[in-house]
Formats: structure tokens, sequence, C-alpha cells
């Protein structure tokens, strides 16, 4: 019996406004355990793409129809979730509403890049965040 | 339960002679079904990174320590393996000696570029070819 790691996906969602000035990017509130503040998110579905269930998830977790840009990289630490080892596969991508919690998610809200709450990132998403920020542009980057 | 698709990675490795020139790339012939000519890859195992598991994967199946240069981009159609929803992880690699089939693979070769047996290859590697001979450089891709 094949055995592999839970395989989720998060999304870094840059919000723009009606005039296209960017606002931020979208973090939540989650509901369940572990609480506390991520980026919104979930697991892949056996049956549909990665990039699939990215927009999914966006969907039920913070109400957006979002548009992907390109893959930020593969998070595959086997410490990174405290329950199990779930790899994660993280898309840029960008929406031009503000969101609106649900699933998961208690609240969304959009955060300014300058105001990011580094110490209450949850899993590896302050690292997440950190490659992000140093790889705008969107290059490939692993770890 | 959670029930997400099988994780699996599978490596572009490019082999350099002693003199530091380019040789090809490796493929295997698969010794199991689904029988044919592939990229050499396997399963990620729980608790490796996948990066771990792209190296040890080409130590079993083709007897090479590489050296992984980038991600590639994450492959998750559902249809792309015959057997199950496999989502493969592809890194680019390079090493330098010659490969030895093993493991699943029941021989290894060198390919140059200019000689990839695209009809014969299996899964979609030949679209990860594709991407790999458009990306080079490596830049972030993903379908």
């Amino acid at each position: 019996m094949i055995q592999t790691p839970y395989l989720a996906t998060d999304g870094i969602v840059k919000i723009f406004d009606e005039s296209g000035s960017f606002q931020g990017i979208v973090l939540i509130e989650r509901k369940n355990e572990p609480r506390g503040i991520a980026l919104p998110g979930g697991f892949v579905e056996i049956g549909e793409r990665v990039e699939e269930g990215c927009r999914r998830e966006m969907r039920e977790e913070i109400g957006l129809e979002v548009e992907i840009e390109g893959l930020l990289g593969v998070y595959s630490d086997p410490k990174r979730d405290p329950r199990f080892h779930v790899v994660s596969v993280v898309f840029v991508a960008r929406a031009y509403a503000p969101p609106v919690g649900g699933d998961d998610a208690k609240r969304a809200f959009i955060v300014p890049l300058e105001e990011i709450p580094w110490r209450e990132l949850l899993f590896d998403h302050a690292t997440i965040l950190q490659d992000f920020l140093g790889a705008r542009g969107i290059k490939s980057c692993w770890r």
C-alpha cells in the first residue's frame, strides 16, 4: 500500500482595489486547531489539479475568485504542520474585491506587506511570506 | 478522514562528463507497469522533504548522487498517471557520472536533448520535458 504525505495548497492572494492599486495580501484567523493567523489554504482533493484546489479553497475560505499568477514553491518540511506531514504547493494569486471569511476561516482580512503579523503566523507561513517578499516577480524557489 | 492525491517526485538529471561538458539527461526503462520510457522518480515518503525524496529516488533508480538546481513545476492532472491520481513535483538536477539502472528501472541511459524519444515517453513526461526545454535557466512553471 502506498503512503505519501498529505497534499495541500496555500494562496498568497494580492488584493487590488477598483483603481488597480495594491491593498495588501489576505490572511485568515483559523476557526479550527491549530488556531491562529495563517494564509488561506487547504487539502487538495483527489481528482482536482493543485491550482484548481487552490482556487476552490480561496472561494470557500475567503470568498474570492482568484486569478493564479504563478507557483511560489513547494514546502515539505515534515514538521511544518504539528499534526502530520503535509506538503503544501503555494501559489501567488490576485483578486479585486475584499475577502470574506468562510469555512475554516473565522475571519479573513487584508494586511499591507509592512504590517504582516510575523509572530502570530502558524505553520511555516512566515517562511513562505519571507520567500514571497524575497521572490517578488515570482521566480522559482523551493524548501 | 483526509484523502489527498499521492505525492511523487521526478528528476530531470543533467549529466556532465569530467571535463564539464553536457552529455544529456537521464531516462529509464521501467521494470514495472506501466512499462516504457520515463524520467526517473517515485513516491515521496512520509517524513522526508520532497527534494530529499528526489535525491533518494535518483540514488535508488539511477545510482547517482544528484545536486538539485531548482524546481521545474508541479504536475497534477488527475489523468497524468493511468493508475490513480499522482501529483509530481519535478526538480532539475545535475550529476557527474553515468547512471546505472536499479530498483524500478530496468536500465538507465543518457539521452542528448535532440534525441529524446518523445513518442515513447510515459505519463506526462513529454509535457514535462517540453516545459524543461522551454524553461531552461529554470523559471517557475506549473500545470
